[in-house]
């Protein structure tokens, strides 16, 4: 399986020193501009649609939908150098080495460069994949204002959806440690976890610091200290997959000497299996509801966003384990934690994720890093199971 | 006892009607005047000190330094109508009684209207406590300003100092709730509280919160949790005068989806006896650093600010006590767990105080409140202790 080792990493390094790409700005104008060059060069023929994603595609023999790979061209704000960078040069690398060697695939085969993922410059994210998908109902009146600046219509965007796409399968690094771990150099991802957004509101009692004894408190930073623990003690009891996370948290009114009367803090909820999810989140709003009424202190929840894991499709969870099979790897099965295009995608094709190992588990960070070799190899399996499935 | 009960409380009506009063604003200009007006009326001879301090001086037959009773004009943002308004009005109403009934005392007596103390303005408190013993180096710009708008002079703040004052008596709400639900109408302060803030920084690893499982990580917030838990604990089982209270925490990174890297919180510790404060810091230091030990955190904390508790003088406490008696009513003791000017000027005279009820405990707010009775009751009391000690 000859693939370009050294233009694999030359582009990656290129990508990474345009710098942090948010949707739509200059860096991501050049990044886009980049990719498309890379992509002629391959012999794609490219196009970008009404959102800026960027479609490189070779015609094949049969009629038919595409195969899809890629992933994200945005970053998050000092970023690394991996996180979508490596779906879209690996997938580059995979296709143009296969045309190289192979020749015209019999199903279609494109590389995609998704124009937005990270929530990188506006408050939306998934916002290329949900164009793909047809799901955008409202532009907003920033994300307008950016497009136009582009060259892009907002008023075209339900033209980028597509009904012609069979299969989307992405290469990504972990974003956490448990590959590291295990020893393993790839893994083929079962399912993108579903992950619920809580926010926990507590109200007590505003006091005199000096002046009100601890008994007669209604201490509402108290309570939700104990909330916080009572959280973490029971995602560890549940144990993997299911994690919890309280990543927020606001006191009011936020003096030094007075007694905290409201308290407002979020929690992340995952879980790969959604009745897993209901339950630990039933768990965590029952213990939370205790200490409140132990405490006299009144409890408010709300569910901020929710959303289902979507599993990947079993036929590429079985193509992309027999391509590191035929590799000689035997590659692992995980959930993945973070979220990813592949999951709103799934709404209108088959889906198929893999992944390759975070050095130290770091991601969205300028630590973020992958072995060489696993970066290589990981595009050989990517290139491999594009072959079984497109040729 | 003659007390013009009626003009009591119009005049603390008066006060509360112009509203908040910041150091050196309008407001606190209007309520400075309407005070002077009154001393005035009471036959007092008033004079403003450097910094903004109103004095109102009956002259005594004897030679010798002053009996002064009062408290300050300043409120907080949103406050209520008895903090600091009381000890003014209820002292000058006082002194008024007694100059119509008792005639010229045999030791001077005098009210002050102290510019501030609440920190309702600028960084600082005590501000006019301070200057009236000497201990004002330096005056911030923005202080500086403001006072030159008075028609003050920023360079003659040490003019405000003052070594002729024998006694300084202060009446006050309690600003709690241990008078009410002790049920006496009256207590007499044994010390004022002696205040720590500490500034905790508990700093751990951003991690992703959909990758990471909970045993990877090592959470800054839940690692916080843990210790705002224990030092409530710790507060709780050493019990009264001990109290300690969590009042400020900032997560960073601040996201929904990360695990916190960094948490800054703050705790304010408070006893009436050095040694016992500083064996609660002890115990919370210790527990703090074994919760960030076993959870691989790293632990720093500081002093930001630590002041002794200050006893008031035997012989007030005596004095007031019999007042109270001789008035038929048994006084408790009780320690201030708020600050107070006599604490500062404790460093130059002998100080007593005598606090009201707060009904709710309720303080710094619009529906703080004390009843009719115990307003009249507290002012009749300083009036006989006043009269014990100058005529």
């Amino acid at each position: 399986m000859p693939i370009d080792v050294e233009l694999l990493a030359r582009r990656l390094d290129e990508l990474y020193a345009i710098g942090d790409r948010g949707l739509y700005d200059s860096a991501w104008a050049t990044a886009l501009d980049r990719v498309e060059r890379w992509m002629k060069d391959a012999g794609l023929k490219t196009r970008r649609d009404a959102v800026g994603n960027l479609w490189g595609r070779a015609e094949g023999t049969d009629k038919g939908k595409s195969i899809v790979t890629g992933s994200h061209i945005d970053t998050v704000r000092r970023g690394g150098r991996l996180d979508g960078a490596l779906g879209i040069v690996g997938g580059l690398t995979a296709v143009e080495a296969l045309l190289k060697e192979q020749g015209k695939p019999r199903r279609t085969l494109e590389v995609v460069a998704i124009c937005e993922e990270e929530g990188s410059r506006f408050s939306t994210n998934f916002w290329g994949s949900s164009a793909i998908t047809g799901s955008i109902d409202h532009v907003p009146d920033d994300i307008a204002a950016a497009m136009r600046e582009r060259g892009l219509n907002p008023q075209t965007v339900a033209s980028a959806a597509r009904d012609d796409i069979d299969t989307f399968v992405e290469l990504h690094i972990e974003q956490g440690a448990v590959l590291e771990a295990s020893g393993k150099p790839l893994a083929v991802v079962s399912a993108i976890v579903g992950t619920a957004h809580l926010e926990v509101v507590v109200t007590g009692r505003a006091d005199h610091a000096g002046t009100t004894p601890m008994a007669m408190r209604h201490d509402a930073l108290a309570g939700a200290a104990a909330m916080i623990q009572a959280i973490e003690s029971i995602a560890r009891s549940l144990g993997a997959p299911a994690v919890a996370t309280v990543g927020k948290i606001r006191a009011q009114p936020d003096q030094i000497n007075v007694v905290p009367a409201r308290v407002v803090f979020t929690i992340d909820l995952r879980h790969s299996d959604l009745n897993g999810r209901r339950a630990l989140e039933e768990r965590i709003r029952s213990l939370c509801q205790t200490i409140a009424s132990e405490r006299s202190l009144v409890l408010e929840l709300r569910v901020l966003q929710e959303e289902p894991p979507v599993p990947m499709h079993p036929d590429l969870r079985s193509v992309l384990a027999s391509a590191a099979k035929e590799l000689g790897v035997q590659a692992s099965e995980m959930m993945s934690g973070a979220g990813h295009d592949a999951q709103v995608l799934a709404a209108r094709c088959k889906v198929g994720m893999l992944f390759v190992p975070s050095i130290g588990g770091r991601s969205h960070c300028p630590e973020e890093a992958t072995k060489a070799e696993d970066v290589v190899l990981g595009t050989k399996v990517l290139m491999r199971a594009l072959q079984k499935i497109a040729y």
